[in-house]
């Protein structure tokens, strides 16, 4: 594979971390890193593989030297720098929402749909950390039963939000084992020792705009433009890693020991299933792994063909990071680098 | 309202002590009341009213003096007691799942099926701290248009296991916010800052106990032997209030609104739904509380004629100790004391 030149903006955030922390390892075609952050960050000097590595502007002149330019900032920093990256030639791989559903975005996770990049522009969308791991368990059974549809609840942790939210988790922990009062600032009610039924600004049909992604996304990725997911996204006071009650109904009837042996056989999943013996899927045991944890696996007793089962993966990994640095390996090895 | 005489068993453990705490403020009429722990808290002195009682083994003789015998400890101590208080002239109002599908034994939550208390022969079971509040929500619904299906998720207070788990979780949290190893002992993993989706042991089919009992207490309580409930049961690190995550399939079209203005008029039920002004359920503000909380209520978007929504309820209280006491006052107003 050809070695890639690459630029991560956002270097200094929670998702920034986790690039660094899994190019240390991984055996990704490194060429030369640039680390982007905000002004304030500037100058700031990040490790990688024993280098000192400073934290730059992401300008023009910069996304020109990259041949990936990872986006995990916010919102508006990737509308405002992706299709300047893609102009200049690097292919923007995107964190955030704001291309996702565009046409000729490609919305990616390499093991379900890397045949989407042939027709990348130079702006690859990664899906929502709800998203990913859902369709990593869904296409492969999808392929062999189609799915009909999808109920879903999640158990969702702190660092989704951002550092800040993750410190918040800590600080009224703390407070709260002290017998003091909680202050909450970045989430609207306490999150220590609570849970909170509202991840992202409300739509008018009642859901939230992180549970229709999970049905739009999905569709986008599968091209299964008529499966029907309903969720209820849940804030829950874990640092790290987001779990799902999934129920699905497929169109004939599937034994769980179907399910069992397909997802077993599917690329980035473990099947962890062995209640017996307290065996099954936790965020604490997802947390930095590459894998997305499946277990729990049994019939549905409500819904017709149906299929319960749990999830949880490393949000900041699979459902961040370790999915854009996979996109970047894929493109290399398809060849659609832009330059 | 004639006065009766009580007795309270496990008065020392978390729901007796929510007994206790109802008891000082609740018009609830009360002529005596004695207090019954195991051997190791006889003699202890709490107080009640302005008076301080002391504990008492929970032998025969006593329960020939009271008119209502609370049961509140272990499944094995029901087990024993229930028959021996019925025995001796006492209905057993027992917590615990013993005797909950027993034909004679009517499972009760009085705003559901107060009626069912006629049939009693000395026996009256609360449900499952999760199936209450949820046939709270379903059964005034279904008598207008009827449920076919629910798919439920939970996120379920460490207080439902108990006292010496609602301290690992404190103890757990303190140790890990001070870098140091969490120590499991309660639950078979970690519970601090992670979720856990096994409450009770499991079944052959997959499901767990407490799942289980969701779909089976459900029917006996709406006396619907048809309605297929599928949950998943989850231990989340919250103090009190379990919180649920339900999606319901009529069998005719239903909306929205139509669903909020049932509930809105329904005994012991508490709307609380306006998300745009971030206004939902959550454990925090249901503790302490009587109601259940209902919101996040909206159209389905995957079942046919379905509703999600989304609820939050004091697990010691309407869970436990509060229904209790309801069941009393129903039977005193019934007239159905066995002296």
């Amino acid at each position: 594979m050809n070695e890639c030149s690459i630029a991560i903006v956002g270097a200094t955030g929670a998702v920034g971390q986790v690039f660094l922390n899994i190019l240390e390892k991984r055996d990704f075609p490194l060429k030369s890193v640039r680390l982007c952050a905000s002004e304030r960050s500037v100058g700031k000097k990040l490790k990688l593989r024993g280098e000192e590595i400073e934290v730059e502007l992401a300008t023009p002149e910069l996304l020109s030297e990259v041949d990936f330019a990872f986006i995990a900032a916010s919102t508006a920093i990737s509308r405002e720098l992706a299709p300047l990256a893609a102009e200049y030639g690097a292919i923007a791989i995107d964190d955030s929402s704001a291309f996702r559903m565009q046409g000729n975005v490609p919305l990616v996770v390499p093991e379900v749909n890397g045949d989407d990049l042939d027709y990348h522009e130079g702006i690859v969308s990664i899906p929502n950390c709800t998203t990913t791991p859902l369709v990593m368990a869904l296409k492969p059974l999808h392929e062999q039963n189609a799915v009909r549809r999808v109920i879903a609840a999640t158990y969702q942790s702190v660092t989704g939000t951002g550092a800040a939210a993750a410190q918040e988790l800590r600080d009224q922990s703390g407070d709260i084992l002290a017998g003091k009062e909680a202050n909450a600032e970045v989430y609207p009610h306490q999150i220590a020792f609570s849970v909170l039924p509202h991840v992202e600004p409300f739509w008018d049909n009642g859901y939230t705009n992180e549970e229709m992604k999970m049905q739009n996304e999905t569709r986008k990725i599968m091209h299964a433009p008529d499966i029907r997911v309903s969720s209820t996204c849940v804030r829950v006071p874990v640092v790290v890693s987001h779990s799902e009650a999934v129920n699905v109904e497929f169109s004939d009837a599937i034994s769980p020991g179907e399910v069992r042996e397909i997802l077993a056989g599917a690329p980035g999943i473990r099947v962890v299933d062995d209640p017996g013996s307290n065996v099954y899927p936790t965020p604490i045991e997802a947390e930095g792994q590459d894998d997305v944890f499946v277990g729990r696996i049994r019939e549905d007793i409500a819904l017709d063909n149906g299929i319960a089962m749990w999830l949880s993966c490393d949000n900041l990994r699979k459902g961040a990071a370790l999915n854009s640095l996979q996109i970047a390996e894929e493109i290399l090895e398809r060849d659609l680098l832009l330059k």
